[in-house]
């Protein structure tokens, strides 16, 4: 779902954009709802309006990382045929969601756990990483992975690759160095690439 | 260069390793010198004895991650040969000064910025980076590396693949995980084979 143009000066998608941003720059622990407040020009009466409190807008904001994730998960492309395509079609899908939500799933990959939902949202990085694994197996099951390496190791690699584009990516709208801005094709495109086949000429 | 068992309850080389580790858990921003001294049960005084101030103790950390990583750029096999074998070397030791040096490098990559010596990092990190780059650049020209991906780009996710070993390895000591403590020598092998060749069977 794209952000929503704010209706009044802040509905609650915009607010949770300002809270995963303060999130991430801040870390969770060391922001409060005075804070989020301060920085959204509201008093604390008019956050609570729009949600619950702090764990609330930080739940609101992993989901926007999470639910695209999983809905990959769901997509026939990443469910039927041959492992290895379905391991192929999630990894660019997962860069594509990474570019189109990069603030949340920044925010998702900061996460540590002092919470209930910190806790929940490392679970579910687990229950991704873990389908992407199992994924590997199968492919490599089917000869379509090498067997010589340790595929539970490899599978963090990737995702460690895959995820590490949050470092450096900077969205249309910010100013961006030489290379930071890769279209997201071409990125998916390089990630699968390298992933699968390496960078050795042949 | 081994960590030195302490002579005194807190000489200067475990002060900066704890420093290291505060740092990562608070952020280098949020971390006063009297929280150092409380976590090190010392005075600010005698904090002061050892080092000139925060700044200095962050100095110290990152000179503990990036000397020996630019003392890898100056090993023979890093300088001498085809460029591929050099990047391959310069691969396999960056994973292994990782490893050996986690809680620096760990510091090393979270580093964003405000303070000089904050910048100071970045720009050598940035110049480690250049290097690799101009390895893999060198390569391709001598028909090594593919010449289909972008040179740039492949560096940046090979780095990040290498880096994100710190989000999940467990040092021995620690409680870990299955599989959060692979071998130093297994795990070089693995980010090479994986970066250089892929994952697929051939």
């Amino acid at each position: 779902m794209a952000p929503e143009r704010p209706r009044t000066p802040y509905d609650a998608a915009s607010l949770v954009a300002l809270a995963a941003d303060v999130f991430t720059r801040r870390g969770y622990d060391g922001t409060s709802i005075s804070d989020l407040a301060r920085a959204a020009g509201l008093t604390k009466s008019s956050i609570y309006h729009h949600v619950e409190g702090k764990e609330h807008l930080l739940r609101l904001a992993l989901e926007r990382a999470l639910d695209p994730l999983f809905a990959v998960l769901d997509e026939p492309q990443a469910r039927e045929g041959a492992a290895l395509a379905r391991l192929e079609h999630v990894l660019r899908r997962q860069v594509e969601v990474l570019v189109r939500e990069l603030p949340y799933v920044t925010l998702l990959l900061r996460v540590r756990g002092n919470t209930e939902t910190e806790r929940w949202a490392l679970q579910r990085r687990r229950e991704f990483d873990a389908v992407v694994a199992g994924l590997a197996r199968e492919a490599a099951a089917e000869g379509d992975l090498r067997s010589d390496l340790d595929a539970a190791l490899v599978a963090r690699l990737v995702a460690g690759m895959t995820n590490s584009v949050v470092e450096w990516y900077r969205p249309a709208g910010q100013r961006a160095e030489r290379g930071t801005r890769p279209g997201v094709q071409h990125l998916a495109d390089t990630v699968v690439h390298l992933a699968l086949d390496g960078w050795r000429a042949r």
